[in-house]
């Protein structure tokens, strides 16, 4: 069973493709490219696929599926991501495997103990966000699921489990000191080093190969990013069109 | 605070960039390169690195140190990757922050409860191993140094402790069987998935970033890898001699 998944849903553009083994005796990555730079993903993507299946002599017709961080994350990076895994899906004939974001960046720290809770910076005062838990030191847990709130909203939602919180994302050089000094003070929350706190393709693969086993796939056709709220265009289009509305 | 890393010291070839902020907010990974797959080192090593430059547009003197995984490991790759280091090391000045190629492993997990032993096959019926925890969710405590044992002398000591032991290592697809279901039967073991449970050079670096704090660093001139046992020629050299003084 061999997955290539992709994450372009924020900042960090990231390919990887991850294999379990038939006697299931072992799962590993093949390969991981990670790039947390300033160019952007319509500029690095495909190369760093390129790159990877170069490497690897990965013939993509030994993929069985693809898998991509679904949403929600940066418009145009959900964009670049879900055309390039409907693409190789189609190309490829092979399903695909939506990871909701927040799942796979939480997935990063599997094992860890107490609450996950990534957060990405939504802007407008907003944060996505969700929190999960591993209660068998595997098998991830929604606790409540991929959501936009205010950070206030998120912290009240946390205080309320009582429990250890690991932070990390691209929220959290955002909101670390907030956190830390006003709305969690006191409670015990950690902050994820520097090699588990962005998204990483080879962790929404390595969970891919668990909802791929569990029947969560869909067609290259079917796939649309789950973009969680409405995109500014819209939401400035919507505001006009109140507006008019008013001024009439 | 930047810090290139490198791991060539098993199967896997790596290359990372981490970076830590000055103000302490955040430290994250700016680009990671991670190839498992049959390729030499001699071949990967270099032009992985190449490629995450370009992509990063990274000036190679705005590192500040050069981490390597240093042992043990194959001998090939650990001279590969102790020779790329200390060149990079020497021609641009920097220092070199070795990391035990164990501890390397076991900062996959970082923040995962009980025991953590990664395990690496280092053939001749041993294992590289070595006994880790992270006792506040963050530091990484060596319980048992890095060694070359057997599987059961491994097995027998993880007994002692008796809590919950989470492998990883190229070591678990040969022992899994045995440990579940001879040495360790009974016992909560567990097994890191595909994305935590091979050489990472990001986890390098992140831990080199603590390392390099703690005035853990050493010239290029300085140093050398850690071998832990020594190499197949040596032995054979030694067997041979032994023989040869019965013989006279």
């Amino acid at each position: 069973m061999r997955i290539l998944a992709l994450d372009s849903s924020g900042l960090v553009a990231g390919v990887a493709v991850v294999e379990s083994a038939e006697d299931g005796a072992d799962a590993k990555t093949i390969a991981e490219y990670t790039v947390n730079y300033k160019k952007t993903h319509s500029q690095t993507l495909l190369p760093m696929l390129d790159e990877v299946a170069k490497m690897t002599e990965l013939d993509l017709a030994s993929i069985d599926a693809v898998a991509v961080a679904a949403g929600p994350g940066s418009f145009t990076g959900l964009r670049i991501g879900s055309a390039t895994a409907k693409g190789l899906g189609l190309a490829l004939a092979k399903p695909l495997v939506p990871v909701p974001t927040l799942e796979g960046l939480a997935y990063n720290l599997c094992g860890v103990g107490g609450i996950i809770c990534p957060v990405m910076d939504a802007r407008r005062g907003q944060v996505y966000t969700g929190i999960y838990r591993f209660p068998d030191g595997e098998r991830l847990e929604v606790v409540e699921d991929q959501m936009a709130v205010s950070i206030e909203e998120l912290a009240e939602k946390l205080q309320h489990y009582g429990e250890e919180v690991t932070f990390l994302g691209d929220g959290v050089p955002v909101f670390r000191r907030r956190l830390e000094e006003e709305l969690l003070k006191g409670e015990k929350i950690r902050f994820a080093p520097a090699h588990m706190n962005r998204q990483r393709a080879a962790s929404v693969g390595a969970l891919a190969l668990r909802y791929y086993a569990e029947g969560k796939t869909e067609t290259a056709a079917q796939h649309r990013p789950d973009y969680l709220r409405v995109s500014q265009a819209e939401r400035e289009r919507k505001e006009r069109m109140e507006h008019d509305t008013v001024s009439m």
